[in-house]
């Protein structure tokens, strides 16, 4: 009985047609981050489990995929372990690697693991997949690929800069025009816990500020205090709530918010270079928005906080994302080694540029000419002058069998192809080649130099 | 304590010198693939485990790397299973997928699957990594690339013409002149096992067969006898121990000793179409040669069979394979499918142009420009021209930090960077970027038009 063939759930298959649309991006991503002056490395798809377990939190940890070991792997498995089921302390005995989780902790570890080889500040992409456990759904998959890029070495904020242009940059090539780049800082966020009193409180405050376009003000401060904010301090960051303007009127707003917190007093710093920059450079189809609501990976990230948001008018989540975090080399022994990096997100940006449309001239490779297979002989003689058009780099081909002349035109048609060429025993006398345009009908005869310089 | 950075064994980092040389190889062979009307095709790093069990033989059963089932997985494994510490039975319950472990079987797999999505005959090609829990040792690895191209659904030997002139185009191309591609065909063997009267024996023959280069007639004679093939079959044989000449004089030797087996016979007049094709249509620099002691993957293969050998003089391994199968699909439940592959074994490629230094002219992109970094009114002022260079694609960048020249000199010197631009009070009143050549030390002042014309 044949198995019915099926791939595990979260996964994907990519026809030629999806392969095509997905290299335009990476082939785009790619050629901007060189651009830039970022070079590419590569690390194993499975790491030891120690090196990511830990890293990602305890969910983090739970989605993790990780890889039996080989041999008798029970072998020094505690029986009392055995016996209870306790699957959680059983693993790390049988599994000892696991497949990457995300690019940034392998990278952490290539630094400190080739520090001596490394030239620093580097500047480092990297585009590979990586996998999660995750409950699968509509745009989540359980293998999906990272396209990152990070400097390490410098703590300079003109590496803001460059990303932001950076990203700037690539949507625009994409024709993705008008991306909302949205940048916070972790040091505004720790000043704003500063003056509310209560850092525990952050993360309520963060998402309750999120929903002011929704629920509006009086609905924002009621969450807040039934999240146990104080009246009074609400009071004290009570800018936040009509933060609205050009990123120059937020930056007086809350400069003067935080002017009795250091760290708050900083991050406005830092932000107000990276904007005077950014609006003093020019962007060329995005804008950078400041926005203080934005708290994606609190426990990581130390300053610039960035997240790109889909042009107006498409529902997605973000398709970019990133920011700086100070000691990420740290946990492998390498302390004070700053660094910036960003992220797009392949999948979504996929999704979007199909819904705009934006994909209209991207198709697999196929060859430009076919040639009729007629028998034997024409073949042979085909054959020939495939292999000189091939030497030339045009895609050409023979119909592998001397099928009915109807089946193999339909073979061109259904594969596009846009010329066929026709071989019989006249032409094979007077070394031509009969070529047909497969759009208009016309048909031309060549001799072999002719028909190269024709499809050349 | 911080963890000392590690990556498990047989897995491997690549900087951005090894990325760059396997990325001139892969993309070397792809344009290749694609010239020949290849379209590619990508599957899922892992499989349901049972996709893939049985596909391979015991030890590669064994070799497959599992991927433990998330949450509480021992919850529905069987105590007794537990208690006798019954590693193999217990792996099918607390593993349902596994890592790829070659790109043949999930190809059958996909085609299959999206047989109705697919035009016939099918040309596709796959460059991924597949993962072997094999003992890693020089050359071998965990996690490998395959670059594999293949047709299905046709059963002409023009395709075997083909992938001889495709592995033909593919080592000129990359300056490894001199490839001799190997040629069998499994019929051939048959017919062969035919005539010395033993099917079971035809695996010590031609390995003892393969040795008559080094221990000569006698000794092959020897061995096959101490294997238990009667000196009557021997007879019947004799011309394969005097098995020299053109492939023409090989074909006819051939032809005569196999004329009492009809399917050794059509082995022969196989092998004769495809000899007297490529003869005739003729190769860049490789060459072709019938090999009747190439036997690889006896079980598998149902016509031709390919191997490529490095040039003479290069000790490596078979740096490419192949072969025709007629049945590969009918696991999944699609019968009459023939097909036809090769595969290029990257790392083994890999080590070759290495050792042949023709990696020479294979280096990562790296910046064109470095602009020095005097302070931040100069950074932004270099900044602006930076934009405009990396607008037409020149690869620029800023020295993050206003570090002493020196430092920043340097680093553009261990980056080979070969211009960096100067740009002081002077040229900010002016207008004007100062251009030095790192090589010759030649110092040119520009506005930025002409830099931009400069560097183009």
């Amino acid at each position: 009985m044949a198995q019915k063939p099926s791939i595990p759930k979260g996964t994907r298959d990519f026809s030629p047609v999806e392969v095509a649309k997905r290299d335009y991006i990476f082939a785009t991503i790619k050629s901007v981050f060189q651009t830039f002056g970022f070079q590419s490395i590569e690390t194993p798809s499975f790491e030891n489990l120690q090196t990511l377990m830990g890293k990602y939190g305890e969910e983090g940890d739970r989605l993790i995929f990780k890889i039996l070991n080989s041999g008798d792997y029970l072998s020094k498995a505690d029986a009392t372990l055995l016996t209870n089921k306790e699957s959680q302390k059983l693993t790390t005995v049988i599994s000892e690697k696991a497949l990457r989780y995300d690019l940034t902790v392998p990278f952490a570890r290539y630094v400190v693991q080739h520090q001596n080889e490394i030239e620093f500040p580097f500047k480092r992409y990297q585009i590979q997949p990586v996998w999660r456990a995750d409950r699968p759904q509509k745009g989540r998959f359980r293998e999906f690929y990272q396209c990152d890029a990070d400097v390490v070495g410098s703590d300079s904020l003109w590496q803001e800069v460059d990303f932001i242009q950076l990203y700037d940059t690539v949507f625009s090539k994409l024709g993705l025009n008008g991306v909302a780049i949205k940048m916070n800082n972790r040091k505004i966020l720790s000043g704003i816990a500063e003056i509310i009193g209560a850092s525990d409180k952050l993360i309520d405050f963060t998402v309750a500020l999120d929903k002011l376009d929704k629920i509006g003000k009086d609905g924002v401060t009621k969450e807040m205090i039934a999240k146990g904010i104080s009246e009074e301090a609400l009071e004290k960051v009570a800018p936040l709530f009509d933060f609205t303007g050009t990123n120059q009127e937020k930056l007086n707003q809350l400069q003067e918010m935080l002017v009795a917190s250091e760290e708050g007093t900083k991050g406005v710093e830092e932000l107000r270079f990276i904007i005077d920059n950014i609006e003093s450079i020019g962007l060329q189809t995005a804008s950078l928005t400041l926005d203080v609501t934005l708290a994606r990976g609190l426990n990581y990230y130390t300053g610039a906080i960035f997240e790109v948001a889909a042009p107006e008018g498409v529902k997605m989540g973000s398709i970019g994302g990133g920011g700086r975090y100070d000691d990420l080399t740290g946990i492998f022994g390498l302390k004070d080694m700053s660094g910036v990096g960003i992220s797009f997100g392949l999948d979504r940006i996929y999704l979007v540029l199909e819904e705009l449309g934006l994909f209209d001239e991207v198709a697999p490779p196929r060859p430009e000419i076919l040639f009729i297979n007629f028998g034997n002989d024409e073949a042979l003689y085909a054959t020939k002058a495939i292999a000189k058009l091939r030497q030339q780099g045009i895609k050409s081909e023979l119909y592998p069998s001397a099928a009915k002349m109807k089946k193999q035109m339909m073979y061109a048609n259904r594969r596009s192809i846009p010329y066929v060429v026709l071989v019989g025993e006249k032409e094979m006398k007077e070394g031509t080649y009969t070529l047909k345009n497969m759009e208009s009908g016309e048909q031309l005869m060549y001799k072999l130099d002719e028909l190269l310089q024709v499809m050349n």
